[in-house]
């Protein structure tokens, strides 16, 4: 048989080198088989790719997809790889460099940072990850009594608690009745769990709604581009729902339903809001307080268990609620969603208790409440801090901190800063979050990876590090500035 | 600031509506801050799609990605759809149909069907899920010592200990060389840490390759197809690397080596193998004995968290080692998996344990090994049990079931059968299921997902029904099949 097998292929490549109008190339010999994976490219045989003599490898870089050439992520791009490059050189020699560690403000991502995990969602997530923990007396010494009670009211909506098994592609159905009950809580108005799509992150569910929507490179997408003239860069930048008045929102779904616009919104900092004046408003419930419903908007909201105070960024949890849709649209965003088979466990448990914590009465209750509130109340004590030390460096605008994670201060540059950023090649906010790199172990983003309005320039910075460094952080960032300043002055 | 943000895009909706050649629609209005989510597809602004008048929702069937409607997924398709409602009307009415339950065996998910996880694996995992249990007392009674310093060391390797930040975009450093350490130790050959990119399971890391290496429509990819003809059934569905014999893997290398095609190989199944005379050889182990090095062959190879004696699918880990690739192409590889931030944390943990499980001398060494050996010998038994079965039947030939978690039996169908499917609009494979799922409440995949030689028929059975239901599941598999054989013989 093993003749066989080969030889067929052999024979059936060998019949379509002839020249066929549709089909270029053979890329892959995939033995992939045990469930099959889905590919809507064709699967036939086909002429073979002309071969490079320089290389004996099948793959270069002008024939892979250039979609995945063309993309770009700015937030782990060409600056993290050189800090992680000057992260590795002070592990060999601590006196490398004119700083001790390497502090990364590129990412949201704070329990990197040192911000601790909720006790109580840990505790539920261990008791489910062992259960015979809770058949043991012992356990009871060890972990909260509300915890024990909540991993069992988690098991029991498992079918066969099988923590390790697939789980119905949407999610384990019991924690998506908990998020929409906890939907219905926020926002007052009903919340169906058939409505909710368990995702590993935010991330994935936007995939899959884009890999959904966009039907060509015809279509266009209205994006908040983060730049001044346009929106606030906290608009822009820190999540559209939270610095949005309501009536803007209001105006938003107007606009959505008037030119038949789908609305995604990244709902996943509504617990970052730090000014006592504003409050986080979904925009279903926005939507539905007009008086719009189901037939009348499009809208998907994401949340992510990344964001908030709980920050489980490793552990990839998140929903999004999808709601006006037809049934046969429906079907298909279910479809793309069961490709993936499930997302992982532990996220869509950490995603249920994120949208149902504790609750007065609760023996968890009141710690719950003292960390969740030490840990909002410092992320706005470092955002406001950072934001006054960053309006005080010659050149530097900061909007107000008012929610999120991150800050987006313009920066007004030297024309001969400009001049040397062109003459190394490089973007001038991206030269200029390089040099501060090197000279002070800060990792920044240059806003290029942002869009930005071309001519301006800016970078992103989290608000994460730990709040007894922020003054070393502040000290280092307007020494540098002011140096760069001095060396570039016009 | 609020008017002029919604006027200033009606002004570019108004500029855009002039005819464009190459902008059709404008589907989305995003409000996706956070991260910059990187789409490839353009984000102009263009023309808007013809308003449907018979409804106000704006995304229709017809106006959704074709390749998205194309794409066909048999494993969670329609017969998976009516056992649900099956089960639903089971919970209101446990007579309402002549079984009591229904028995997945669609999809490879062993602890959905009481498959306990391994007690070492899920013990490191609740200790780093909720790590203040290290500082106690009370954890040594309810913990083995080796899960302890097995935590202790995983802990170690994790920048900050920190189990809720992301990790490196490949994974966590510490883990991926205790996986390259397993492979070493499995294939005598070296492994290299950064060849390994983490996934939440092995389908993720298909998808990054495909997604990577599928240039246009115009791409073609070989595929062990599950027919008789080319292959036998087990080969073709049951992981290709099982039951091929070493031989047969050599002839694969060097037909790849020879066409310049990539070789992506799926080694999920490596500890699924139940006779004595076959052994599993990894594709990279076989190249690399034939004398074939990082110049030579392009080799990713796939694991899973999901199959083996494991099991874990609902944890969603994996890995893939990429091998072979120039590096620029692998930069483009590492991009991808930054895109997604990284794997889940607790799905790289257990990776690395399915890598590193305990060694003689360990406290948990002796009942890890019992545990391992009960699942994999049952499954043994159970392939054996329903393999013999099928083959008595009137019209089936199964191949004997040497390795995964699937038979894939021909059955040969009764013309009046496959009348009777013509006429109910349906392939005489899901015909067959379908009666089979209303009679008996067992679910089986038909062949005809698998793209299987047209005019033959199969159904996809899994090995994983609980080994004290399996005569009573034969006996129904039995009953059942000799009914519709006098109903429709010829």
């Amino acid at each position: 048989m093993r003749r066989f097998v080969i030889g067929q292929a052999k024979n059936l490549i060998d019949q379509t080198r002839r020249p066929r109008p549709h089909h270029n190339n053979i890329r892959l010999l995939s033995l992939l088989a045990s469930d099959p994976i889905p590919v809507s490219s064709s699967r036939l045989f086909s002429d073979m790719p002309g071969s490079d003599s320089s290389s004996s490898l099948p793959v270069t870089i002008d024939s892979i997809n250039p979609n995945v050439l063309k993309c770009e992520y700015a937030v782990r791009g060409e600056i993290v790889n050189i800090a992680q490059k000057l992260q590795d050189d002070l592990k060999i020699n601590k006196d490398a460099y004119p700083f001790d560690e390497i502090i990364y403000c590129n990412i949201g991502n704070p329990q990197s940072l040192s911000q601790q995990p909720i006790t109580f969602f840990r505790e539920v997530l261990a008791l489910c990850s062992h259960t015979a923990l809770l058949d043991r007396d012992e356990t009871h010494a060890l972990f909260s009594a509300d915890s024990i009670a909540r991993a069992w009211k988690i098991l029991d909506q498992i079918p066969g608690k099988a923590t390790g098994a697939y789980s119905h592609s949407q999610g384990i159905k019991g924690l998506r009745d908990a998020i929409a009950a906890g939907i219905e809580a926020r926002d007052g108005f009903p919340a169906d769990p058939n409505d909710i799509f368990m995702t590993d992150g935010a991330s994935p569910g936007v995939h899959m709604m884009m890999q959904l929507l966009i039907s060509s490179e015809k279509d266009g997408i209205l994006c908040p581009i983060p730049q001044y003239p346009l929106y606030s860069a906290s608009i822009a930048l820190h999540g559209g729902s939270l610095v949005l008045s309501e009536e803007n929102q209001r105006d938003i779904v107007d606009f959505c339903k008037k030119e038949g616009l789908v609305l995604l919104a990244d709902e996943v900092y509504q617990e970052n809001v730090y000014v006592p004046d504003k409050k986080f408003h979904s925009f279903k419930k926005v939507a539905r307080s007009m008086g719009y419903g189901e037939k009348d908007i499009s809208l998907v909201s994401f949340q992510s268990i990344s964001k908030g105070y709980y920050g489980e960024c490793g552990k990839r949890g998140g929903y999004m609620e999808v709601t006006g849709f037809t049934s046969d649209v429906r079907e298909q965003i279910y479809k793309v969603a069961s490709v993936n088979l499930c997302s992982n466990i532990s996220g869509q448990i950490l995603a249920s208790l994120v949208m149902s914590p504790p609750k007065p009465g609760d023996e968890s209750y009141e710690s719950y409440i003292a960390e969740k509130e030490g840990i909002l109340s410092s992320m706005a004590r470092r955002a406001k801090t950072l934001e006054e030390a960053l309006n005080k460096l010659e050149g530097i605008t900061c909007n107000r901190a008012e929610g999120a994670m991150y800050l987006f201060p313009c920066i007004n540059l030297p024309q001969k800063a400009i001049a040397a950023a062109e003459a190394a090649k490089t973007a001038p906010d991206t030269f200029y979050c390089k040099r501060l790199l090197n000279a002070t172990g800060i990792v920044l983003v240059p806003g290029s990876g942002f869009r930005q309005v071309p001519g301006t320039w800016h970078f992103r910075c989290t608000i994460l590090p730990q709040e007894d460094k922020i003054p070393a952080i502040v000290n280092r960032l307007t020494e540098f500035h002011k140096s760069f300043m001095d060396e570039f002055r016009d």
